[in-house]
């Protein structure tokens, strides 16, 4: 589709603003949502002036993360463009990547020895403090750093956490990631060795080899930590920008590292914010206004109590957004959608596969009602139920920015 | 999908009529779409004994051109199957093509020139008046009849536009059309010479050459219209006829040539017409009935209205067309669909992405209440939003005329 998109492309001066509530869909707790148990005046206000509807992130009864939730918002296939593992943890640490660069996700292990054969005691070190961790890590950057011509970075991650970056000289093949898991997944058994699922990737293979040992040797007479275990071996995907894609001059509004990354992925200039209130975030929004045409704009912490269970500290959150709407709408965006990238329903603890609900506000609606922003009042909108690869082209339209296909 | 359709046909005797008035879906102007505003009993009573949704014509977000809209009505994937723009031209001028035949538009346009170098100063010619237009064309038919055994057809059209068929000998490659455009959209510059972008497009460049020559040879001291610009070369899409995809024996009621056109495209009968009344069409379509199955039934004016922006016009087509709903009734269809091909809001005057009313009334439906006919009550129906081509199966079920899948 994104094809047929750029065929139709007609540039305009029309300003989209693109809000995303981070696992904003829920279910009731005692009748009711969390967006239905928060007070959203604003949004209601707004729902009934908008095209309503739910979004299917990936597809029915899929629960995405937040890559592909994300690829498929910004309409991008998620299940032909996957952002690997080791990529989407290397973004969330802040880390720049290009094209030569392959992604690791790492735990710290511990090992102990039968005879010469290692033996996985724990997968995760007994999960050590971060602290630890990035005494490891240091130890690790000042005695490895080239391996055959192919700079390697690691960097920290949480407890037993880290990424490695390996850089290599030249652009990596496609398939060049194609290896399998170090990380035996259970305990009692041997690490595994990497193994190239195809021969594009004998090359990485054969660096990351030599790394597991040599990193192994600089750590072995740790405690805890004294072995490393390797998934998610990915490289940088390759994505069509917002600006190749759409013909958009396009930037992020947001504060984790993780979003940030995937903005840039497809081509969005992350723009600072200064701290991470959604206050500061609107501020950033006013202040480069007229230097975009379009505006990813996202709030982390609905997801974040979605997560830890925290149902009123979701409803909170909704509600600390509400107060922002009259500041977002004053700068007069011909199109302005409120949305979220997947559910995380706070009673669940975690993301799910529940539509999503979609406020689209521009001058092109057929103004169904609906008394308000919430999934079951979305539910009645005049954009029924959709896949998230779809808002692309409706926000397009609404803006004015397509042509007609076809005569 | 058309591939399982097939295997599945069972004839019956039923008849199925298509009844599509263009560009019916539209927008609010005072709080009301123009098919609310119209006074239409009929519709909405059939619509309350009916299964009632809305389509979305090739996918969200696409404002279609007529030829993909209606290529998704009759069950052909739009984005598959691509009608060029010298084909359409063609069709709607009324001209009969066949796979030998390969479709240009064409503007007369003015030049001058600097040097040897000719440089468009109108890509319109001055808008010249249609006589003007024919009185040179006719010339033009005199001096160039054939270049290298293809026979060469010029038709005027509106001003300063027309058409030119050529008829190769032989059936035409596929990818025999993929030139570009010499016009060079403009003015100020020079017109460019046709390119192969294509290896089996060589053939019909070389003759294209040729024959750019010769017409500007011809016209050379026109003091408007001395040169021609050329654009939208295509060929006959192969599409499977109606009687092979559906085993349907199809007519068209029809007024004008364009969907006359589109219509004959997949095989079904363009019936003449007395005069661009809906009341003749009804007799058309009486005087027809026993010798068909299928009949598609188009009403033009609610688009050209809608194209306008003349919102009361586009209502008093409709509640013209809501009178014939009687006669129509009367001649016990097994079902019987009215719909749009997309939606044309008078206030957009222009084709726009907005999902399209449908109401199928046959002897197989659930009866979910809808109060009306109308853009609104249509999403409360049983048939939800769904694809322009998913309606041929529908309407098919409905007919008895497919068997279960798969045991």
């Amino acid at each position: 589709m994104q094809d047929i998109i750029k065929e139709l492309l007609q540039p305009n001066g029309s300003k989209i603003i693109l809000c995303v509530l981070d696992g904003l869909g829920g279910l009731p707790l005692n009748g009711k949502t969390e967006l239905e148990a928060a007070s959203t005046p604003n949004l209601d206000e707004l729902a009934r002036r908008s095209a309503c509807g739910l979004h299917v992130p990936v597809a029915p009864g899929i629960t995405p993360g937040s890559g592909p939730s994300h690829l498929g918002l910004f309409g991008y296939d998620p299940l032909k463009y996957e952002i690997g593992r080791g990529v989407l943890e290397a973004l969330g640490l802040g880390l720049e990547l290009s094209r030569n660069d392959l992604a690791i996700r790492g735990n710290f292990a511990t090992i102990r020895y039968e005879g010469n054969r290692p033996i996985v005691v724990d997968r995760r070190a007994g999960r050590i403090p971060t602290e630890e961790n990035k005494r490891i890590t240091k130890e690790i950057r000042k005695k490895v750093k080239t391996i055959d011509q192919v700079e390697v970075s690691i960097t920290s991650g949480m407890e037993h956490r880290f990424v490695l970056v390996l850089t290599f000289p030249e652009p990596l093949l496609v398939g060049s990631h194609d290896i399998s898991d170090t990380d035996p997944q259970r305990e009692g058994l041997s690490p595994l060795r990497p193994l190239a699922r195809r021969k594009e990737a004998d090359r990485v293979v054969s660096v990351v080899d030599s790394l597991i040992d040599k990193i192994n040797h600089v750590i072995k007479d740790e405690a805890a930590a004294n072995y490393i275990l390797l998934r998610g071996f990915s490289v940088y995907p390759k994505l069509p920008t917002f600006s190749e894609a759409y013909g958009l001059k396009a930037a992020a509004v947001a504060v984790y590292p993780m979003y940030r990354g995937v903005a840039r992925l497809v081509g969005l200039k992350d723009l600072d914010v200064k701290d991470s209130t959604i206050n500061s975030e609107i501020e950033t929004l006013r202040q480069h206004f007229d230097e975009f045409d379009f505006f990813y704009f996202h709030v982390k912490k609905t997801d974040s109590y979605g997560e830890d269970g925290n149902f009123d500290g979701k409803v909170k959150v909704i509600e600390d957004f509400d107060c922002c709407i009259p500041d977002i709408i004053s700068l007069k965006p011909d199109v302005f959608v409120v949305t979220g990238d997947h559910s995380t329903p706070a009673i669940m603890k975690s993301h799910s596969w529940h539509p999503v609900p979609f406020l689209l506000y521009s001058s092109k609606n057929r103004g169904v009602h609906v008394s308000g922003f919430s999934e079951r009042e979305c539910l009645k909108g005049e954009l029924g139920i959709f896949r998230a690869i779809e808002a692309m082209p409706l926000i397009l339209s609404n803006a004015g920015r397509l042509q007609k296909f076809g005569a």
